[in-house]
């Protein structure tokens, strides 16, 4: 072995130029820290191995979460998109959805020139394989040409690299996603320095040549009509789209695939690796839910440019001879040619409770770890993790306070604070049910909730920070005009109510009563009675949602403070839990994994019970009489 | 091991998709043949490993025979560059050669839309690891996902990718290019079937951020004002260009080359394969051209939306580190970032003289090879031997008779006659040199050589042969009618010429007479005699290239008549040499292993003299005497 070389001292570097890489790299550099981002090949930056399409339940609002504070994952999907729609659009706003379907190859592509031409940002293709770690500090990463780069901090994002390997029936071998370089040394050293690892597995569909589907034996899906964006700075909007086409299995995939499970390498035991609940594939769909007589099978273009289509929900390891038949099965591919097989890959992924909400891990000092590597699954929950990985390497190389969101502040808190809380033991997705304050984490409101963060941390300018806080006073201004101004039992309301189908005014009421009537809408009171200056769409959409859900959200905020009165009462990192009368020994054990950072952390872990949160607080409370009695 | 399965029935199948496989498997389809075409990385397709350019001396001629034999190498970088130049347009027409830049980007997803919109062809990922071959005849294909696919003919074109290895300075694995997989299991078989396999290596230089270029100590290289076509077809053109930039090494480049050779994997030993000499790495320059004070350097941008740079004339296997140290010694390059290192590939290639000139192996009926496989380096060489093997592999599957082009035919010609009569040690590249009839292997007269070729294999749409057999009239009428009409010596032509520096016309001449003068050109006796319709630009090109240089061309011609007759004068394949009285022992051997197809064939195996020939013409003849004397 040769000597390494020094190669570079940066403020952070950031291993990995997936989704959580590339969002880290650019929060840490336009912050001001001069950021060195490194990745097998440089041609698979914000590479997407599966589904071409970002967004959809939860993941849509992250997308918007991680606009909010700065990141690219918004802009980049407006600039690329064949296709956009607003998801559930007749549900309340909690559950509204945005959804594109990515050119994959223009996301790339737009992604890496982004990363090209930000400041203090250098982005250049190379392996990890080890970190330098001092005294339980990292101090800088050396490659595998023994280039030797220091920094105050690292952040690892990984995703499905470590160990990968590729299983496609009895076929198994060595590699990253997409027959990539699999991170071999890396993974092996993370393990020397003390970390535990899991083993975890994912999957893809086969792609099959758009020429050769019969589309008229599937339904249309095609986007909105009205443009539609991520990004709070989009101004220009894609206006031609690309549908998708929508189909099912058929009772002979179920039989294709019920008679050949023997050959799946996910029922034969050649995957050890842990799967994603929510993103099963299609033998373990049909295995337990063997009384569903069909599924959902979405054909999706891998872009504009490009005949392959991504069948979404045919996620499959079984032997390729058996996806062709799969395929054949489904109406409309039945002539189809597939293009490439599904395969699943195993990869190793960090215990994510060895890790600070911060995304700090705890064992070493400065070493930061976001996305697949911390256990999760998808696209956004990398990015989410990333850009808040990238933001508290920034912070700490360059002397700041960390951030970190809680869970009424984003999805991106929800999911951070399930990880490093709960662990988890299979590959996890966010979800809408995993949020305890869906109604406060909507889509619409991700601007309200974050810019102002972004905006602290240099992340938002100055001109997109104006905009903000004009329409935040906008929408504070009408809210309080609503509550001022009548709306009077006239005939044209009345007549307006009926038609509606809804109940008479009985006397005046504000503005503000009338519109918490189901059938009431803001473009109706605005007729009524309009402003000095007719407010944006998204304004007044916020003042709709915000009058309307009023009593909801009270409701919900009021839980919040409970949650912040727990989660206020900070807990300090090196607690000694053993050292504390009445805690059962489970909770004892668990906290001294975890290390909550607070009673309302600490309140999350589980086999954690109410009794040992009480035992807890007198504890804390004690410790302080105690420092207050010394001093 | 599992057995396989019947994936699907052919007539020809194509292994690879690189600048070779893309033109064979195209040309095969679009003859009719029904066609598969199998790579390891369908995200790869005609991908360009090293440089991001189309064309130059000898390979621009090619890409125009490729063109009008019906290949898509011509249309597609029409379609995909950012800047075209024709070179040497102040030399005579023989060394005349467009070059282009291309988006390499752009290049390879244009080029994978053709293949997936092309009828016949069917375009699939999977890695080929061994060939079905009874009683020595390939039957087909099976890949590791254990996919037998059957076909009547194979043609193999595997590029770098058999086994694989990229070296930098002390670190070496097993890769194909770019970090993708390599190709095993494929090479071993070929080895177990009993080719002779060399091993070769090349290498690319690094690529630099654009952004971090100080491009005010380079020199500019714009592409030209007329819009510039490869093919043929082309009928818009891009106008917007973009520069390349000209730099060169510095003393202390060469300082710190020199003192790193020790590091050198090509000079340590750690490369065993054989390096083209034609593209020389940098450290390779500098060692054997040590009095040259400086090398030029040419900055190419990689594609429109790309910020990386490749640095032309700098390939090197040398550390990383020195890499870097080499870059900043470069005017222009100073600060400049490296965003990937250069490397070296070690391949296994084929001995080509186990080819017939059809490029079938001799060894097993119905399996072709083509491109860098058979030892060859760049492009142009791969695409243009390609056609060639996609031809003949439909042509042996659809009972036609093969294409075999001779020396005087085409630079594609020359390039497969000297690989499968004089073989290679070393990586093969095109040159003008290497083609004895240079000035009939024109870039401008490409179409009238081989587009009757293109259109009797179905490759040439009648449209275009149309247009074609129109040009060559025309061409012919604007002869005949300039070998009639005369010119005086008026005032205007003695004006003329004295306004061009010539002497005066003493009498009347023909036109055709009066072009030949190098100070003349068809434009000016246009204008003096003009046609009934105006000629265009190819057109009239043609009439004064021929004129000009009807002595030079038709001294040529006589050579090739010549090499004809030798050429005509047939060989059959399995003649025994060590039965043949006289001839060399040297001889015999080195026929025994080409096995001519033909006395012109014979007399270019190295170590063949031309006694030889005369016994072995004797020995024709008597066989031949003998035969009739039989009958
Ligand atoms: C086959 C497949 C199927 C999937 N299916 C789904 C699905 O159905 N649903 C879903 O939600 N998600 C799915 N995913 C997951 C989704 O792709 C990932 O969650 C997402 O890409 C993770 O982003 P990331 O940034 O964490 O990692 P990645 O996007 O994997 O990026 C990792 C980056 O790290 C780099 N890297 C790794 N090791 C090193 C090293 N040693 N040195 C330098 N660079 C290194 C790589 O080059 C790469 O740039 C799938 C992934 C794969 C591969
Ligand atoms: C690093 C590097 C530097 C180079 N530098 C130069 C240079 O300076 N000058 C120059 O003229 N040329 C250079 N070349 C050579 C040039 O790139 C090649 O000549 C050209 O790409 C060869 O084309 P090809 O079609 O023969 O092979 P490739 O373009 O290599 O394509 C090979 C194809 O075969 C497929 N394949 C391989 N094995 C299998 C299998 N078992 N099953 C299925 N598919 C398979 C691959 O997926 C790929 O599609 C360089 C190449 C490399 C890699």
């Amino acid at each position: 072995m040769t000597t390494t070389y020094l190669a570079g001292q940066y403020d952070v570097i950031v291993v990995g130029a997936g989704h959580a890489g590339v969002e880290a790299g650019l929060a840490s550099a336009r912050m001001g820290a001069e950021t060195l981002v490194l990745t097998i090949n440089l041609d698979a930056i914000a590479f997407m191995p599966c589904n071409p399409s970002v967004g959809g339940p939860a993941k849509g609002v992250v997308v918007r979460e991680i606009d909010a504070l700065g990141g690219e994952m918004g802009r980049n999907i407006d600039k690329t998109h064949i296709q956009m729609r607003m998801l559930n659009t007749g549900k309340g706003p909690a559950v509204r959805a945005l959804r594109a379907q990515a050119d994959k190859f223009d996301y790339q592509h737009e992604m890496k020139r982004t990363l090209e031409n930000t400041e203090h940002l250098t982005v250049r293709q190379g392996m990890v394989e080890r970190l330098i770690v001092v005294d339980g500090v990292c101090k800088g990463v050396i490659t595998n040409t023994n280039a030797e780069y220091r920094a105050k901090s690292v952040v690892l994002t990984t995703g499905t690299y470590l160990r990968g390997k590729i299983i496609i029936g009895e076929l198994s071998y060595q590699s990253g996603p997409n027959n990539m370089q699999a991170s071999v040394e890396l993974s092996n050293h993370l393990k020397e320095l003390g970390f535990d690892i899991v083993r975890f597995k994912t999957g893809t569909p086969p792609r099959v040549n758009g020429k050769t589907i019969d589309y008229s034996k599937t339904e249309i899906q095609p986007g909105d009509d009205e443009p539609r964006a991520f990004s709070y700075e989009t101004t220009t909007f894609i206006t031609e789209q690309i549908p998708c086409w929508l189909t099912y299995t058929s009772p002979e995939t179920h039989d294709i695939i019920n008679s050949n499970l023997s050959r799946s390498p996910m029922y034969s035991g050649m995957i050890e690796g842990t799967g994603p609940r929510y993103c099963p594939s299609i033998e373990d769909k049909i295995v337990r839910f063997n009384d569903k007589p069909r599924h959902q099978l979405f054909l999706e273009p891998e872009g504009k440019n490009t005949e392959e289509v991504y069948v979404q929900g045919l996620s499959t390891s079984l032997p390729e001879e058996i996806q062709r038949k799969i395929l054949m099965s489904i109406p409309g591919l039945e002539a189809s040619k597939m293009m490439r097989p599904g395969y699943a890959i195993e990869y190793d992924a960090i215990v994510p409770t060895q890790l600070w909400p911060t995304l700090e891990t705890k064992k070493i000092k400065g070493l930061f770890t976001a996305g697949q590597i911390n256990g999760t699954s998808g696209y956004e929950e990398a990015a989410g993790q990333g850009i808040i990985g990238g933001i508290n390497a920034a912070c700490k190389a360059l002397g700041k306070d960390p951030v970190i969101l809680d869970r009424s502040q984003a999805y991106i808190g929800v999911l951070i604070d399930d990880l490093v809380t709960k662990g988890t033991n299979e590959p996890y997705r966010l979800l809408t049910s995993r949020a305890e304050y869906r109604l406060l984490l909507r889509h619409d409101n991700a601007d309200l909730r974050l810019t102002e963060i972004g905006h602290n941390l240099g992340l938002i300018s100055e001109e997109r920070y104006q905009a903000f806080k004009n329409k935040k006073a906008i929408i504070a201004e009408e809210k309080a005009r609503l509550a001022s101004v009548m709306i009077k039992p006239t005939e044209e309301v009345q007549a307006l109510l009926k038609e509606r189908g809804a109940g008479e005014l009985k006397e005046s009421v504000t503005a503000e009563h009338f519109l918490k009537r189901p059938e009431i809408h803001y473009e109706d009171i605005a007729a009524m009675t309009p402003p000095e200056q007719p407010l944006s769409a998204e304004a007044a959409e916020q003042v709709e949602i915000q009058i309307k859900y009023d009593g909801y959200i009270a409701k919900q905020m009021l839980q919040v403070e409970r949650m912040q009165r727990m989660e206020s009462k900070k807990i300090p990192e090196d607690l000694d839990y053993f050292a504390i009368n009445g805690l059962a020994t489970e909770a004892k054990q668990k906290l001294s994994v975890v290390r909550p950072l607070s009673v309302g952390q600490a309140s999350r872990v589980s086999g954690v019970n109410p009794s040992d949160i009480s035992i807890l607080l007198v504890y804390l409370e004690q410790g302080k009489l105690a420092k207050i009695a010394e001093s």
